[in-house]
């Protein structure tokens, strides 16, 4: 008998993200861009972005105490607690340290995992290791609670409209309706510079912009590659776009995940024997000779296979886009906001045995491709009605000004890591439960208060 | 049949260190200090530090060499890479994807892992992130590396003696000499600034030296009762100081290590039944009404637990703080040049069997106390041979003056997150094999080169 518990996997997913928003259309006109750059060029509708109340500890305290209370876990209920961001604000101290305040006054402080970091690839990093955990000896029959969460600001110029938002947690254990797949995940890792955080001073990265599309593609060929290689071995037949009913991506803008679809396609078609490749319509044939790591910016092998995958694009990815497009690129949390935004565009029964493929990738760089299969079970149903706030809260959102979302920026940019300092944003408008940055003392330290939450309400309503 | 392997645990252990120090009673002497306060009030003699010509990346990519060199181990044998450390100098970037440098030419890219932070507690966490990964369906069946690194420098004033430098890489697998016991593991979190390092331009931390030391014996003592009732439950018998060989702790500085001892006696003690404790020597029995929450500072239980647990921290805990007392503070590879140095003290022959309780702490804070068990196998012959290095290179570091090794720290603080900065440190002293930052260019990107290493020699000789 296995030693592994069955059906290891995510049980409770949880999205938040701040109360404002820019719109890209108006911010396309205020950056003198031309019609479209953001919104087709970039694929981009809206984006979230916050002032000086929050940080990675205000975030991450609003997802967690949501999904504790969404869900009714009660602090004992949970053995480990696995970070990941890149929004730091201490180069020591962690940010799981920061969420035992809302276990130590239930007495429970024996809760494993730390922070883990890599870019946007920590959040898959903090949940892969919740996994390992909960099939290890270590595991004392309690949750993992997973949490990612990042705040993506850029210096202004082209990258600024690719800004966003957000943090999810998520709750793994046995008996889970999104169950990982196991010996299949395709790992790829080297060392890169194609974005980076080395200015300690600025919430700035430094993008080096041709670079990091390449990597991004190079890592997803890559790991596509191993997945297939390693799923084929497992389940003896073969494995390509058609063995997914969602694929999803992490997603620094959504342009760039419609390519992504592409280019597993021309993956699967350069995996085909010369003979079959040859056979197919010559909008195709004609890049039977093509090599895989020459195709990173040609326009004609692109174009062609953005067309071959178009209903695969449709289908299996484009409703993984909604908070994408809306919020922008949470970073770290990204991937799994894209995972929020696929269950709730189905209806739960029309989930059930879906397998979906998800591509998670952090610049530096570390990246993977794994899937998961979705279960029937009263838990899947729970998970997906909990998620139900996630549409209205967007509508609920406060459009901001183009010129406003300058000027915050601007503050957030002179404030980031200032002590003493007595935060200004107004906090009317944060959506009820949040945690905001009270104020940090001339040590340092950071203090929260929360906005009312009343005891009836189901999390952000 | 479990599927979890048999004796997972520790099967490489390789420490690097840089060449210079400055002794401890000249330090007391060139600071004005009184004599003995760093090298008795401390327990401290030497301390190690480094230029500006290492950081993380040198300190990590030196000793992972140095343990596949040794060790022969190939690229292709590595699956997982977990790093901890608090030394950051990106905020996005990892530590292990600068160390996948080392794996690319070989092919090698699919390695799993990246770096884990809170404080001194990163390397244990990275340390049990490997093993459980080795536990879970995840493993492929090859190694897992933990590389633990730091360099602790602290502004001018009374912590600066408590500096220090190093870093620790381990191999974990399965059949290993060092045996992680499973299910008995104690955990103890909260949130705490006891230790942070809130200003990101600043290599030195922030520190309440008073809520430290507490936080540190807080976390000791919880974490020892949870470990002692797991193990009680697990192998019923009694667990106390006499159910260890070595009892193994974080080192900030040696003298609250030897407190520590005192204080798992004085835990010892708390957990005996009334009329056992009344049953003792009056010195000890006049204490069987104390209240572990208020002796933190209490002299009179401090010096009488002292004395009643000094035979036990002569033998099972003095020989671990060699390394310590030679170097100082290594922050997350603390514990592990403990561990290093407890090897060493013994003959192999009188290790085997031998089980060994070990503390870790990091501030913030997050802190585990475990315990591994020693087997008889030829590969712990191997490990300890591949430690003769560690007393011929301690000796053939450099004494460096205090006015220098001030002037040096200056270098540091004006230089640390410059970019570009062209180093300036002399490396004619360094050891054989140890990479060195040759410069950081303006889109500070970081560059390194290597002091030639003679093929046929077995490590730093």
């Amino acid at each position: 008998m296995s030693s592994w518990p069955e059906d290891v996997g995510i049980i409770a997913l949880e999205v938040y993200f701040p109360y404002q928003y820019v719109d890209q259309t108006e911010l396309e006109q205020y950056d003198g861009a031309s019609a479209g750059k953001y919104t087709v060029g970039l694929g981009q509708k809206r984006m979230g972005f916050c002032g000086d109340r929050e940080d990675i500890h205000s975030l991450a305290l609003t997802v967690v105490e949501n999904l504790l209370r969404k869900y009714n876990i009660k602090p004992h209920e949970i053995g480990r607690i696995d970070v990941g961001t890149e929004t730091i604000v201490d180069k020591s101290k962690s940010v799981k340290s920061v969420l035992m305040q809302l276990f130590e006054p239930h007495g429970v402080t024996d809760i494993e995992g730390l922070d883990t970091t890599n870019a946007c690839f920590g959040g898959t990093a903090a949940l892969l290791n919740a996994v390992d955990w909960v099939e290890s000896s270590s595991w004392n029959g309690r949750y993992a609670l997973v949490v990612c969460g990042d705040i993506a600001v850029y210096a202004k110029g082209p990258a600024r409209p690719t800004g966003g938002c957000g943090a999810v947690a998520m709750l793994v254990g046995p008996s889970a309706p999104l169950v990982f797949d196991r010996g299949v995940r395709g790992f790829f890792c080297k060392h890169a510079y194609d974005f980076y955080k080395p200015d300690l001073t600025s919430e700035y990265p430094v993008v080096d912009g041709k670079l990091s599309v390449q990597c991004y593609f190079e890592a997803l060929d890559k790991c596509y590659q191993l997945y297939c290689k390693n799923g084929e071995k497992k389940w003896q037949k073969d494995v390509n776009v058609d063995s997914f009913d969602g694929i999803l991506f992490h997603t620094p803008y959504c342009k760039i995940v419609q390519k992504s679809v592409g280019r597993l396609v021309l993956n699967d078609f350069i995996r085909l024997p010369n003979d079959k490749r040859l056979a197919l319509s010559p909008d195709l044939a004609k890049f039977a000779e093509v090599e895989l790591t020459k195709t990173y910016f040609d326009r004609d092998v692109e174009k062609a296979f953005l067309s071959a995958s178009s209903d695969t694009f449709d289908k299996k990815t484009k409703p993984s886009l909604h908070l994408a497009a809306n919020i922008g690129n949470m970073y770290t949390a990204s991937l799994y906001g894209g995972l929020a935004s696929f269950l709730i565009s189905k209806e739960p029964k029309n989930l059930i045995g879906n397998k979906i493929g998800l591509f998670s990738y952090g610049s530096g760089l570390a990246s993977c491709f794994y899937s998961l299969q979705i279960k029937n079970s009263s838990a899947l149903d729970t998970l997906i009605n909990n998620l139900s706030h996630v549409n209205p809260l967007l509508e609920k959102r406060v459009k901001v000004a183009p010129e406003k979302f300058e000027a915050t920026l601007e503050l957030r940019k002179h404030s980031a890591h200032q002590a003493p300092y007595e935060p200004k944003s107004d906090v009317s408008h944060f959506f009820p439960g949040s945690y905001y940055l009270s104020k940090i003392d001339e040590q340092h330290r950071r203090y929260y208060d929360k906005v009312f939450q009343s005891c009836m309400s189901n999390g952000h309503t």
